[in-house]
């Protein structure tokens, strides 16, 4: 079934493979009378660019943007916006090894499996290259948070167990290194950690929080189209995310609810109701509840390592395999801005949806 | 907007509050000719019911399923089922204190700021028994399951910080408990615990882990369709869920490629590739891999306890709150076949959906 | 595949079928705040009921109205309304002939080969009483609609050869006559031709018009979603419909740019912009246009006949069938009130839409 | 919203307007193991192109496709299809009297009022070059139609008074004449007539008529997702469609049910059920009846004319309008691929759909 496509009002639709021509997404729905260039969605790419530090790949694509549709004078019109990137770096490789065999960790098998074959070059759709389309609409996305007073900001919390304390974060650090971590003592620490792991031919996993400040209160539709099991199934459908919580998350599990529920008290004489603690990481009911969003994204380790591996090629023989070439010894640091972008991409959907609650709202729109 | 639906091809909408006069669900999309009766899908629902043990409510409702619809002669007939659940147990409560004050942990407030004010009766929507449909639905679904080999079964890993190790399991032991834990030793230090909670006036939460075999390999859309975040959605949209992960989840972040990556093996002279762990669980690229699928959900403490509250009324006093009544002092056991329901309802669409992925099987099946 | 959902904001899911124990449908997505009670819906289904004249059937259903839940205090409570409406006159019937055999012009052949059997009773979900559902939701959505100032009316163009000019339209009328006819001297013609008709065991089809005023300029959405390309499947999904059109329609085909282009006019000094004509029928480019929007139904005769007809029965054989019992020698005057429904169901989704159309709207909404 | 989405299944996302740098489609959802060459897709192209002949633009574009995803090796590998056509013929041009005023008959206005201003080039997104998207994904969808045997023929009927009597078709003669009628004596008179209206600076409408044969029994989903309803919309999305009919359409208005029922019989011994006519055209009951199917649309004369017009500009002034530049007398010739393409997507994706319909069909794919 068509599965790129992600959105209801705001809709995109994300096309490309990792050695095809190019890579795009159309971004459908996007409200008229935005100022948008392609300089604010190159600015949002080059977040999740390789080549900017050792623990990323030294692929070196350009990744530039071109507007093929969409944008009239300066402005969005209303129609949908065509944005493509071409792979410039396409060398002719011998994929020999890789071809006839299925790698551990990768999607190899369970294309070949579903399609009846696949499309080996680096990846093909399943490679991270494909989030390129994700995060050119997220810029977009991103941009119109802004404009609402909408803040999305996502970081490194933990690479392997190197893990950042809540109380510990200084968000001024996340651009200083380029593990994008809150806490440039940890990320001193999580970088020694990561040179022993390239030294021993492995890779490390590590966790995303993502922060969202300065939503309404009431965003998300119940019962199946809640803002956090939205948010859970954009955050989960990027490739390496194993697990997805909410405020406290797994941490719930074993709290009581006199210690979990979140006290509401009023901040300046009775107007403005606020929640004194978040453990519910500003979601009740799965409508966003005015606290800031918390959420957590587990990355798992790069599949691809250097080491010897056991595995079964297509024909069925079990062999070794030892993947070589240039792979980033941790995904966390590229996919931050996957992280960001897909919250966005969910968070102005269900903006846009929440307009037509209120049956007063809509009399007066149309007035 | 419309939240109340869920699926593509096999689609569910529920709907029907707490103190309303029924709940129900519309079933559509459900392949003709299964055989289906109304002992099928109560058997489903008395699961859930509650009044079942020290750590349910007492709410004692019968809770039977009516069958409206789309079913002819003992067999669905491709058009829709209609299931009804009449709520008997609508005593004339005074809900004074409730009516007017937003509960801590529950979504008094959100649904009153979304829709400008609620129905306050029991919870209203955001009751669990809004959970009647999907589980209603859930059978259905279950029951084609079973005709494809396909097995769901969900249970209770975790209540507060009693864990049970997953070489600990025994399955037989589900049912001889009344919190649905496969481990009798576990369940009853849990109830000892929860005792002692219930002693304190508060709750717990806990862990549901769901077990899928029998799925056939490559089941799951990339990118945004993918297996994986499918389920994070349908079961984060489960009232007290926090958090949703996959396989190791949430341990894969501190893991390393070498141990994280499941390695191919053949198992019978070359022709069943499987995997020698699963540590992926069940997932590779968002597409079933053949290996046991694995998920967990974090489930907060149920949020209703008699211990005192601080919280705000709906003028913006801030008051003091103990909330009376039947409350279950833990959400999970009754949670366990909503979970189970939940991912059986996301299986059947996805697997409906993946018939059209080869052209070969399109042209067979319409020579 | 699902296919008894309508709507993507304001969302139905119809349910039922001829002979079951009911029929109803689920509206999600209804805003919140709208006053709505079991009245309000009821005179639109006593607008289709049968047994009104004699050229409907005389079977007699109460087709009570029941909601069972979305509704506190009088108000739509922003969740779903399920409605629910009694099958109380499924006398047990002999459905011998009809059970084994296909019937012209019925959907007994296709229903049966798509789903390998059918419930043959009455027609079963292809029966005229699933249209309960839409006019049930109908009467819901043109209560939203009339709040916005827009008004939804159809009525009976023509019976048989009987087609009321446009220039003899007396609305005031169609309440008069029980054919919905908006001149009573052509109602008279019509029923003297529909007496023939019965005379000879047979029946006639008609055109059903439906004229929308009030709508605001820009509802729809290019290029998929327009408007009347809603509209068209809206309408051409009621069971007998045959063909749609809008404005001058199939005539438009015959005509010369310069007499069916409108000339766009001021009406007052300047600001009060409109078209001198309505060729387009108040819409361009999939978009209203500010004028009345008119579109045409033409619905196919009664299949149901007394008189003998040829066909096969479900072993392959020839047969002679004549169909005995309770058949509107007309479908369209009882058709009126369900092309209205899903007239006003498809405009109030469609106006929910446009809401998000601009950018400085959203920032004005969340301000 | 995002309504340049269409399709479930195989679903196809168009975008582009006629003066910016491109036009393009993603087609997602299109199944694996499909050969495919840009010179499948540019041969559908071809037959909407300017410049044919006397009766269409001399806009001289060469309208040529690329394949940038989707296809490895020559096959289509299940991950979305992406085609870009690039925009040659973007003169730098004087837009000055089309920029400040509303054309009669066009959606400039509806447009300028949705979006709070408008692309003025060429129409922007509602230019007929918006449907090159269309036509290159139905080029996609018919080339999988004919491995299943389904051939979708469509052709021009009638060009304003000149119709062509079913009786006189000769198919072979479609490509022989630029109007693409089915008999050349009615293609010479529709020449002259067009002659004419070029003459008096004024254009014509006409009616396409669409022929499928080789669709199986049962295609459609009730009660809303049937494919007459379906195709209606796809049909009617088609910017200058004015009506749709199946079958015997608005005639089946004035008809009886005796003449207007078709009879069933079998061929050949009791095993093959047809029907003796086809007044249906095809369906029954919203599904396909195994007859052809038969469908019709109303086209409008083109709205640019050189004739002087009558309208208003953007400040509100009454102004007259003479519209020059390269314009076709007649939308039909080039829409006749647009209207294959359009059937073409609605039975593909309706065709993947019906594949689950029956418990039994599933239990055989996954066995």
């Amino acid at each position: 079934m068509a599965g790129s496509t992600y959105g209801t009002l705001f809709k995109i639709t994300t096309w490309g493979e990792s050695h095809g021509a190019a890579i795009g997404v159309v971004i459908d729905g996007c409200p008229a009378g935005l100022s948008l260039c392609e300089t604010d969605i190159q600015s949002f790419l080059d977040r999740r660019k390789p080549g900017q530090s050792r623990y990323t790949t030294k692929r070196n694509e350009g990744d530039k943007v071109e507007i093929l549709s969409g944008i009239f004078e300066g402005k969005t019109t209303g129609t949908p916006i065509s944005l493509i990137v071409r792979n410039e770096d396409q060398i002719s490789r011998d994929y020999g090894n890789i071809k006839d065999c299925y790698r551990p960790g990768h999607a190899d098998y369970t294309f070949s499996e579903k399609y009846g074959f696949r499309d080996y070059r680096g990846g093909g759709r399943s490679s991270g290259r494909e989030t390129i389309g994700r995060v050119a609409a997220g810029a977009v996305a991103s941009r119109i948070l802004q404009q609402l007073g909408i803040e999305v900001r996502a970081y490194t919390k933990a690479i392997g167990n190197i893990v950042i304390p809540e109380n510990e974060y200084d968000f001024s650090c996340i651009s200083q290194n380029s593990l994008q971590m809150p806490n440039q003592a940890y990320a001193l620490r999580a970088a020694e950690y990561l040179e022993e792991c390239m030294k021993n031919q492995d890779s490390s996993g590590g966790i995303i929080e993502c922060s969202i400040t300065g939503l309404p209160v009431g965003i998300g539709e119940p019962v199946f189209e809640k803002l956090d099991a939205n948010l859970a199934k954009a955050i989960m459908s990027i490739g390496a995310v194993k697990g997805v919580e909410i405020g406290d998350g797994f941490h719930a599990a074993s709290a009581n609810g006199s210690s979990n529920n979140d006290p509401f008290r009023t901040a300046s004489g009775g107007h403005d109701i606020q929640k004194a603690t978040n453990h519910s990481g500003g979601t009740l009911g799965g409508m966003s509840d005015g606290s800031t969003l918390i959420l957590r994204a587990a990355v798992k380790p790069t599949p691809s390592i250097s080491r010897v591996q056991q595995t079964v090629n297509t024909s069925g023989d079990e062999i070794e395999l030892s993947i070589h070439g240039r792979h980033d010894p941790v995904i966390v640091p590229r996919a931050v801005v996957v992280v960001e972008s897909m919250a966005a991409l969910t968070l102005i959907d269900m903006l846009l949806i929440n307009m037509s609650a209120k049956l007063e709202n809509i009399i007066e729109f149309y007035k």
